[in-house]
């Protein structure tokens, strides 16, 4: 992978002020996989103490659109197209790892794989799994 | 429905610190059914300028979940099995709307669709679709 | 809707072999919106007698197809990107409807749902729903 | 795995008329992984000519659910509560193969990931994946 890659990736990430808000960070880029690190916050959760669905969707989001970037060219941007999210075991412990990777390229679409582990006490179980359509764009026009 | 209903939805709510902190709020509470409103924030979007797609989620699978809680026996907590979401348009403009009814109630496993609606200029568009399985679990015991 | 539309819309049926094979048919082609029919047919059947998951999937993923189909331009072709179905009663009875309607038209991307019911002693009861991605590729080069 | 597993998910699928008609046959039985394989047959297809993608889907549905099945006690029949399927190439060769596995066995809820390979010229090639909810039901209830 070039190293413009990885700048990329990692400076689109910084513009994702959702991202920052909820305190994850980019730990990893590499051709078709990127990692994307949550510590746990009590502020995140849902009504019993686990962090929130949704905030678990969005570091496996991330990091499969991220996945995808690296293998889309220059001067586009990635979208969510789609995806599916099951959820396996509670979202607790210290922090949450997303893993995501490209499964298959596209001109368009690249679709992706990702998992989630909460890691608590040393120890790692994976809380969901994410299949999901990326679609890229040129930076300059995002509309169909 | 019964007022203990909207109460119990409205009490699990206030308990999801996670809604707090993205600044959503329960405006509607109905048989089968629950809106989630969103104002607008900068510090929510992706790489674009948009409200990130996880946040979109979080939103709608609020509304799923609660919708399906309306529908389930008193003592039990509502937790996502698994959703899928499309996106159909950025999420931008003043506020997102999402709506989540059930399709089908049972007693174990709820079948939910939502959708999401940005406000824009006194405009609404369709910005995303769910399909979610919402899991009925004993309040005192959450794992399987 | 023009006349061309569902000319076009059933001669691409014909040549699925796979719905002549389990016996369906189409009925209804309308802007947006096809419908599929099957008859319940015991050389379908799952283990416990029902009509097979995959065998409902087949005809509403064409349902959807098809109405994505009619907001395309000619000399295109429609295929899957992708599908998600809930099952939500047992695919048993007289027949089996779907019905597929578009959501979202798009230039390459086309997003559907559609619902399968079964027709038992005259009523109709929901047995499956889908959200589904079609996208559209030029006859001569179904390659991305 | 016991050879009663074995046994089990083999007498299940020979009730499973629409995997005859299709010309299915189940080739591989391990704890907690199905391989199905269909060879390619002209009466399945679509209207390019490619394996129609609900076949596609019938038989990684397939080879998922009785992967989930050897995980559950006896005397229990297994259901699809959900799937979603990716297509990522044209179901075209001599045969497919459905390899479907466990990612989290439950009580109630069993998780599965499977992937469909198209074998053309001694090649493999994935052709789809997917991710499913599987439910176990007993033998003598299927109602929810």
């Amino acid at each position: 992978m070039e190293a413009s890659t990885e700048k990329r990736v990692k400076d689109s990430f910084s513009r994702q002020t959702a991202m920052k808000t909820i305190g994850a960070s980019i730990t990893r880029v590499e051709q078709g996989a990127v990692t994307i690190e949550l510590p746990f916050r009590s502020d995140l959760t849902q009504q019993n103490g686990f962090l929130h669905a949704g905030v678990v969707t969005m570091i496996i989001d991330t990091a499969c659109g991220y996945a995808a970037l690296t293998r889309m060219p220059d001067s586009t941007t990635v979208l969510s197209a789609e995806y599916k999210v099951n959820f396996l075991s509670p979202a607790e412990g210290e922090k949450l790892i997303a893993r995501g990777r490209v499964i298959k390229p596209g001109r368009t679409l690249t679709v992706c794989y990702g998992e989630v582990y909460a890691q608590k006490d040393g120890a790692e179980k994976l809380v969901a799994t994410m299949m999901a359509t990326m679609i890229s764009r040129k930076e300059t026009g995002l509309e169909d």
